[in-house]
């Protein structure tokens, strides 16, 4: 048996146990969030691995895109085709508080693990349904990837080019990543009611809903009104204010009069303080892309670092765009103690952030581990009360691993 | 006193108390979300209200933008610079359970409003600070707005122009809708610990800290391992999917050999199939661009709809490419049932959709309203105990708004 001090000990949902089978990104994601609050999460995959073990490169059924998205939990590989790891799923949902998948509508039932199965089992399980598209509707029984829910959801259309009206897409996986905190808030607060009430809850969350609602705020502002139209002429809220400098690019806008008149300052335009195109938030808002063209004109001029002075000085709201690379040691960064390295089986030394809220008191994982594909079958199994040698009864007939992982693209460079 | 039809009866956090004193979008938000699930949420205002009731149009202190992170709340308006003020949310805390503010760091103390003030007024309060950059290091103090997080954290990078390289801004506020997220799970698991231990908590959490988080898993891949250079010829995971057609946009993306024999079957270009630059998902990874530009030369030749009825035939994931009007009357989304309509004061009939997450026999409220700038103030006070002729002394002294609110840009059109 293996030790697990990848498990917190601490946090807001110590205590709890969570049976994940959910796959690639929405649900594992928030189940991660959930571990490095302390939960123990444990990730059922089926033998040949989530296909996150394929993002990135690693070793030994490690990648750096597994880690991001599976650290802190426990690992358990089984056959879910067979009658017996159906069976092991099973008496882990006993066991637990919360069960989580995203197969696509009505593949858990067909299992063997849909709600009333498994209510059977635990009648107070809060048992999670992620889906794509919803459970009923034209696209329900769709396969979903991301880049679906952006063109479905008006991403694209928010992102689309000012002049060409082409879409665009977003290259970061929205959809997926902020379905999967809205997943995590739900379980929780899920897990709350129970506590207070003792009542469990099937818990249902469609990515192209989570996105649309994400969205809404501002990205729909100019709809929220039906009989709106006028709506439209006040545009896009965020612009792309992006200046390129001498050496680089930063950022830098001015909301306020205030600011506005800082803005001039460094810019030395004293004469747009009064100009009526500038002089108040809402001319400044309407004349938006002659601002920025002018803006962008004296910009250009002088170096980021002379630039970024001088609106600190004068009160603009202004940063040094920064490059990933750049991120990962800003002075802010650092500060804020935000990312911390550490050795990790398979993959070398890695990076991680820490969770980004912080509960009073309470330490988080400095050195979250994912788990190697099954790694934690023996260890699981035997909570449960499988024997030895059902164990390797279980090996034998292949619903659990036997022999070593399989192999994930090999890391060349060092570690 | 005003009725409040507005507030949930249902949802997990029936029965809690939520006072926010937080500004704009990454704390209202926050708490809009706990409102849908339940909670009774006192939205805090200084006389001259949250900025956001300025956003885009509407009547009487009321806006779509306000009413599109406040939905579900009572709102009560303060001077929070007298001490009659600080008194009334010091009697607003005694009774609440979470206590919630985005000033920057230290403001919250200077009003009389800091941690130890508020744990002496009720102990176990769990109070939650949102910051932009965190409380110390050289940006702690700076007036934080959503593309210095986006220029910070590394979002303008990931979306880069992928021939210029020139940081690109996303059109929506990732950082503060993250932050919300966030939030809105962080205090509920602090409620949650608090249920089962009885302690509360102090929750920190800062915009660039979520940002970055959030970015993480698939955006920072290449960066997790530290020795990785290697990593980066695996580039971005996400691509610019966007296909032109005879009359629109669509999105398709085959990932598995399967999908992709389907789509050389619908493209008509069976040699792709077997063709050295695409027969393997790395070998398809490795030629992407040259894959994707063949691709839309294709696409370019048909119609949206010709397209997508063949892709979906030969079961490659494929979606239109949907204008965020298109959205709101999309097939998929009226399945869900995810958009109401309703008549709001202020601004007539208007669009929300409902909570993304849904809890198994919790009804949703269908027609959650915004407050008016200070619409529950007589409500409020006087359930805390204050007598009408105290409640008339408070607005002679200027401490609570006593003539109509405040003007909002006016809608041109119907509504």
């Amino acid at each position: 048996m293996e030790s697990t001090p990848n498990v917190a000990q601490e946090g807001p949902l110590a205590g709890y146990r969570i049976i994940d089978l959910s796959r690639v990104l929405s649900g594992p994601a928030a189940t991660m969030l959930l571990a490095d609050q302390g939960a123990d999460v444990i990730k059922v995959e089926p033998l040949d691995g989530d296909i996150t073990r394929m993002m990135g490169v690693g070793r030994d059924g490690m990648t750096s895109g597994f880690l991001n998205i599976n650290h802190g939990k426990r690992g358990v590989a089984l056959d879910l085709h067979s009658p017996a790891g159906i069976e092991v799923v099973k008496r882990l949902v006993a066991t637990a508080d919360v069960f989580v998948q995203n197969f696509r509508p009505g593949a858990a039932a067909q299992l063997g693990l849909g709600v009333e199965a498994l209510r059977a089992i635990k009648p107070d399980i809060i048992y999670v349904s992620i889906s794509g598209f919803g459970d009923v509707g034209p696209y329900a029984g769709k396969r979903v990837y991301d880049p679906v829910i952006q063109a479905l959801s008006g991403l694209t259309d928010i992102q689309a080019d000012s002049d060409t009206g082409r879409p665009r897409m977003i290259r970061t996986v929205i959809p997926d990543k902020t379905t999967a905190l809205t997943a995590a808030q739900a379980i929780t607060a899920a897990l709350l009611a129970r506590a207070r009430h003792g009542r469990g809850s099937h818990v249902q969350l469609a990515m192209l809903d989570a996105t649309i609602a994400y969205l809404w705020p501002e990205g729909m502002i100019n709809y929220t009104r039906v009989e709106a139209s006028a709506d439209r002429r006040l545009g896009q809220v965020a612009q792309d204010l992006v200046f390129k400098t001498v050496d680089g690019y930063i950022t830098a806008g001015a909301m306020s009069d205030a600011e506005w008149r800082g803005m001039c300052a460094v810019l030395e335009r004293p004469a747009w303080v009064d100009d009526p195109r500038f002089n108040t938030t809402a001319a400044r808002f309407i004349h938006a892309r002659e601002r920025i063209a002018a803006t962008a004109e004296v910009l250009a001029t002088r170096t980021s670092a002379e630039w970024l002075a001088a609106l600190d000085a004068h009160g603009v709201p202004c940063a040094p765009i920064l490059s990933r690379a750049e991120t990962l040691v800003h002075e802010q960064v650092l500060a804020n103690d935000l990312i911390h390295e550490y050795e990790h089986p398979g993959l070398g030394r890695v990076r991680q952030p820490r969770p980004a809220a912080r509960f009073e008191g309470v330490r988080f994982n400095r050195q979250p581990r994912a788990p190697r594909l099954g790694q934690h079958n023996a260890e699981v199994l035997a909570e449960l009360g499988y024997s030895n040698d059902e164990i390797a009864e279980l090996a034998r007939l292949g619903v659990i691993p036997s022999g070593p992982p399989p192999r994930t693209p090999e890391a060349t460079s060092a570690g």
